[in-house]
């Protein structure tokens, strides 16, 4: 488990979601908050966070949506029980369970949920260089494949439910083909640092048992500026609603 | 065959490229010309452009960059007799075969390319209304799975060689999935009516063999007013450049 001297305190939207995390450890930064802000989740419905962490994005759903059902599975202990503490101390009931999505705790296997969300890890196996943090190495490196955590996460789903997931852009082929087995109604919304750049992120989301036409939605960029500022604060005006006013961010429908 | 009564005379890039089509059959547009564009074939290159019709894209190819080894490959022999007609009046070389991609003909079996270009089908087998023209509806339905468009394609090409498709935005999945079957350094230039749309179509790049990370580049944009303009003449200048000027339009490398 971590200490709290192993820890910082981070503002989330604007304050609103006040969240420890491991100083050198895998640190949520905005690709959750995109993330909860494509989920569509209505008051009263269930959703399952794959790889939940220290649950930045279940919470920040949490913040926004009232009444959901929210439950996050989490392999790391000492991810899972940051969870917990964060859930707790911003007063937003999520239920943390430890297990590896590639084997399914039985509390999960006899569920279905409305929605599915995940930020699975985006360097696969071999490529580029290892976090010196073991926990943050097994939080960015893909030990389950990519395939799986879509797989594993369209059968935890009610027909008709939705998953979403966020993902380094250079996955997008892999993300298609294996939302393409099971899920149709796929919308992606490529996110761009400034407007005429090309992707850095994706959000991808599918519909269990979905008929709809697959769409490719105009690019959120996130900066207004079009060269890097020296001041930070040139978040556009859509970026600015979702990451500071945690608002809804619609997937073209 | 077609009469000259059954054809139109067309203008594409401004003029500088006039082409017979049948009037009540598969008529092109903006797509050749764009598939064309995204092609960067240098002079003295080998091209194959898989279901050429009317020849326009392997013509327009013909126009920006000289001494190319242009071949084309139509199922329909009144279109491949049109493609012959149109390269000869605009004094490019094209060789015209006939034949079904699905079983290659035996002249270009033996053959390598550095280039396949295609502007498939858009619409799957019994999706939307038939076209009253025969010609016509089997230039836009598709008989031959969009994958296999894919697969003969990256066949025909040498180690290292390029395949650009433009499609529908909605079979992106499709194509990427079959194009990740032998192509790497996959990139994907979405075409928006206007700035801030989904994507109408998608322009789709890959290298056989190539090791490159997938990009999924910045939307072109073709009108530049916000709403459809009475007066037509409102593309943007990229597209000007393009559709007009004949100018190459770069896949973000």
């Amino acid at each position: 488990m971590f200490s709290e001297a192993d820890l910082t305190h981070d503002r989330f939207l604007d304050g609103r979601l006040m969240i420890w995390q491991p100083k050198t450890g895998y640190r949520a930064a905005m690709d959750p908050v995109l993330l909860a802000a494509a989920c569509a989740a209505q008051p009263g419905q269930s959703v399952l966070e794959l790889g939940c962490g220290a649950g930045v994005a279940s919470l920040c759903l949490g913040r926004r949506v009232a009444g959901l059902d929210l439950t996050g599975l989490e392999l790391q202990p000492a991810y899972a029980d940051l969870a917990r503490r964060n859930a707790a101390a911003n007063g937003i009931t999520l239920e943390v369970l430890e297990g590896d999505l590639a084997h399914m705790p039985a509390a999960l296997r006899g569920r279905a949920f409305d929605h599915v969300i995940a930020n699975p890890p985006y360097f696969p196996p071999g490529q580029g260089t290892a976090a010196r943090d073991a926990g943050r190495e097994q939080a960015q490196r893909e030990a389950t494949p990519l395939s799986d955590w879509v797989r594993h996460g369209l059968k935890r789903l009610k027909p008709g439910g939705w998953i979403t997931l966020i993902q380094n852009a250079d996955r997008l082929p892999e993300l298609l083909t294996a939302l393409s087995q099971g899920a149709g109604s796929i919308a992606v919304l490529p996110i761009v640092p400034r407007v005429g750049r090309a992707a850095g992120r994706v959000l991808v989301q599918g519909r269990k048992t979905g008929r709809g036409a697959f769409q490719l939605l105009a690019p959120l960029a996130l900066h207004a500026a079009p060269h890097h500022a020296a001041d930070a604060e040139d978040l556009t005006e859509i970026a600015q609603d979702v990451l500071r006013r945690g608002a809804e961010l619609r997937m073209g429908r």
